[in-house]
């Protein structure tokens, strides 16, 4: 333990430092943040982009997409695309080229309070919850049980406290709610009631999108307010892999697009199950596939907000389950993100993925690779990257906490090294060369301490000896404290007044009871 | 539960395929591989990388190296070099131009068996482990107690028996042998002795190298032997941070130059304690002085062959300790990847170091992180790849095979995306859309299964209810398992087979009964 000692003596000023960095920081000093500039990775070259491009072209205009609903098909006829006997629908490149050529560029994503914005663009790294688990790990006993509308609200609360959190997408079902309509409305309540982040759901109907929206304005500044602001997008999965349409997204789509709602157009096929086994394959696949939906949308509104997320997943072909912590997920996302970025389309990814059922060691590298591939191939938004186990089919608070400061060391990855002449540090160099023989005194030294440097919330850099002193931890014990402290703690009712919430339930049958929903009345 | 039960139930065959996969792979089918090459991830743009170069040459021109051995001085002032009047001394930047120019661009580092040889050059990527800890974690007892010349040899047969452990640099310091000699003799002994894969290690004196060559070479066919395939580099760490020589390097340099044993030269600076604070500061500075130590071998014989190891380390400036596992050590180390790859010198980084105390979720995370980044930055070597915990200052057994699974997952990363008409796959395409609309039973996948897919030893991809059934293990528990496996059984007595073990015995004081060697001694 003596080199440890002796190190930390060397420097001095310990507690000084501590106290200091106790502070909150102010934003513009923070090591990291969301939209950083990522893109240092390519995980192919830019021949390998260009024969995927290529081959994903010619896999629309030659295979094209079938089970093609009738008013997809008049609009792309109409627009020199062409359908054969069997109802498949094909693209001429030309077309698809032109498509991407007039899609939107970038997306910008609002909060409820503006302090939350996102611009998705260029190859600006944000990460975010996806959808969605049917179980949680439960906090008292780490058993899987069926996710509620209270656990949803729980993550939501977790979500908006967490700084590496940029979105809240609803990232667990509510299975305890009977009805689609239900479903969909409460969903919506229990985002709008936990995070003024920017959030995103799906939606089971078209027209549940109108009541939810009136339902939104209700609380953000009546009729019209969402469409200037409107700070939930929809997922949509429109192509059920391999190369068919889905009948359900068009109906959400033009709903969408009525209400000015971004849309997340999502292609989640699977290596080896509804894609090929060979990654380059998969990416030939899943970037026709997202560029279909591409054309789904701007068939109805040219250059309308669309987030092109091209989520390829893996199976264990062992097993043929789902491997969302495997390495070829990460190498498969970056790749979509680095693809999405060559066509200069606002990208989507999954990332911080894990087939462990706890957030243990397992879990904890499978999410570190694919959320640092995915960030530093500039991907613009890495769904699923807080909380989810199991391949998808949990989520767990503790974990949740664990991936927030996951994400800091992958956004510290994604905003690198800034090479300048103060940075450089010739005369920092100089003047400890001719002096000290130390930089822990040198007036850079701490000036950069706050600012370069990225401290994980919940890890321990404790000395072996102190570690044993206090009972030979691991992180869980951290991670489980700082959970139960946001469980019990972070809760806003302001977000929705009860005068509005009031006029909420007698319009809807709201189930989440507002008394389970103040602060205090659980207790993790 | 059911999603993953359906999903495994489409696939059937399940039992017949995970038989298949209980079989070895054969070598050239197998999913990664020692020196997959890589350098996908640039953290450094090509001009960053050009302005640290130059500031660095800057430093060593203008800043130079102090408490520099009048042999380095006389050698370099003959050779073009300047020194002043308190010992600096300045190297041209011709000079260090022309240095680099003529260094060993390629180093070849042989096993005891051949089958162990490592190409390093290009991006090929390694991963090893480095040097040295001087405590374990009590496979018992999860306590830290000081590390034994038997916990060495463990290490070595733990490197011996993993896949993605290429080569064994020692890894834990016998702190029980008192003497200076015997400490070098019995590191040499213990490695030998545990492993045939190419092995580091570091002597206290010049005066140790010849009689621990003439110990391997009795067992490796007699004089002049090892000369022919020289299994062991030796690791110098010739600076003193920042920018001194250090007296001792010397002496072991000249007498690794006379066994042609290839030298590791390390360079260990600390940011905001040894190194400026900005990272920048921080590459600019180790590139110097990692030049400096190559201008002192290559002083005194141009062309031999150097690893060119810049291993920047990170202090926690609030405690002034070590964070081995901090996000700017993946970086800063992917950074001295870049560089060294820049200037096409074969490179040495550190990498899967943590700051955690055991291999849990911190430390899973920690290590992803840097064995990513460095995988990716082309490193050709990752050193401290497996094992390291508490900042390098314990090793763990169950920690090194949990690292064996994150290193093959690094790995797989560096492997990257192959891209040709036969894995993109559009006859699999063409033939799953017209037929069953599934890729499962396409000969492809099956084919794939193997190659393309890397499946960690102990990763737990069950679905949570199978999990559940069995008893919600995190994945230490299969970790612990195959490293007391190992431990009980990898040990082949054939290394140093009985006859030679006891003129080694004869003439050196051995510590290490045979004994406490032979197979089923201990149990863990």
């Amino acid at each position: 333990m003596s080199a440890t000692r002796k190190r930390a003596g060397r420097l001095g000023g310990r507690s000084a430092r501590h106290t200091l960095r106790s502070q909150p920081l102010a934003v513009e000093k923070r090591p990291i943040w969301p939209g950083a500039e990522a893109g240092q990775y390519k995980p192919l070259t830019e021949s390998q982009v260009v024969k995927i491009y290529d081959a994903a072209l010619d896999v629309l205009a030659t295979v094209g997409m079938g089970e093609v609903p009738d008013v997809v098909t008049e609009q792309a006829v109409s627009q020199g695309c062409t359908a054969d006997e069997n109802g498949r629908l094909f693209f001429p490149r030309s077309f698809v080229e032109d498509i991407v050529a007039g899609a939107a560029r970038s997306v910008s994503l609002c909060g409820r309070d503006p302090k939350h914005d996102l611009d998705v663009s260029g190859k600006r790294v944000h990460f975010g919850t996806g959808g969605a688990a049917v179980n949680v790990v439960d906090f008292a006993t780490n058993d899987y049980r069926a996710s509620t509308l209270l656990d949803l609200f729980d993550f939501a609360r977790m979500a908006d406290a967490l700084d590496n959190v940029h979105w809240f997408t609803r990232c667990v079902v509510a299975t305890d709610v009977p009805d689609e309509f239900g479903l969909d409305v409460n969903t919506a309540y229990a985002c709008l009631a936990g995070t003024r982040k920017h959030i995103g759901m799906s939606f089971v109907r078209g027209s549940h999108v109108r009541p939810i929206i009136d339902m939104f304005e209700h609380v953000t500044g009546g009729e019209g307010s969402f469409r200037k602001r409107p700070f939930c997008k929809v997922h949509i999965s429109p192509v059920v892999s391999p190369l068919r349409y889905g009948e359900d997204a068009v109906g959400v789509t033009l709903a969408a697009i009525e209400e000015n709602m971004p849309i997340n157009c999502i292609i989640a096929a699977q290596s080896g199950a509804t894609a090929p086994a060979p990654l380059a394959g998969v990416l030939v696949q899943t970037l026709a596939e997202t560029l279909a939906g591409l054309i789904l949308v701007n068939l109805f509104s040219p250059g309308y907000p669309v987030i092109f997320s091209n989520w390829p997943f893996v199976v264990d072909l062992r097993s043929g389950a789902f491997a969302c912590g495997a390495a070829e997920i990460a190498l498969l996302n970056a790749g979509a993100a680095q693809l999405a970025n060559y066509l200069q389309l606002p990208s989507g990814v999954a990332g911080g993925m894990a087939d462990s059922k706890i957030p243990d060691a397992q879990a904890a590298y499978e999410k570190a690779i694919s959320l640092s591939a995915t960030a530093l191939a500039g991907a613009n938004m890495v769904y699923e990257s807080a909380g989810m186990y199991a391949s998808l089919l949990g989520a767990s608070f503790e974990g949740f906490v664990l991936d927030d400061d996951i994400v800091g060391m992958a956004l510290r990855l994604a905003r690198g090294i800034e090479v300048n002449d103060d940075t450089m540090s010739l005369a920092a160099i100089r003047d400890v060369v001719s002096g000290p023989n130390h930089f822990l005194s040198h007036p850079q030294t701490m000036a950069s301490m706050e600012t370069h440097y990225f401290y994980p919330e919940a890890a321990d850099r404790d000395s072996p000896a102190v570690w044993m002193e206090n009972g030979k931890q691991e992180v869980n014990a951290l991670v489980r404290e700082r959970a139960r402290t946001i469980l019990n703690g972070h809760y806003n009712p302001e977000f929705l007044p009860d005068h509005l919430d009031r006029d909420i339930r007698a319009r809807h049958d709201i189930l989440l009871p507002r008394e389970a929903m103040t602060k205090g009345n659980r207790v993790f």
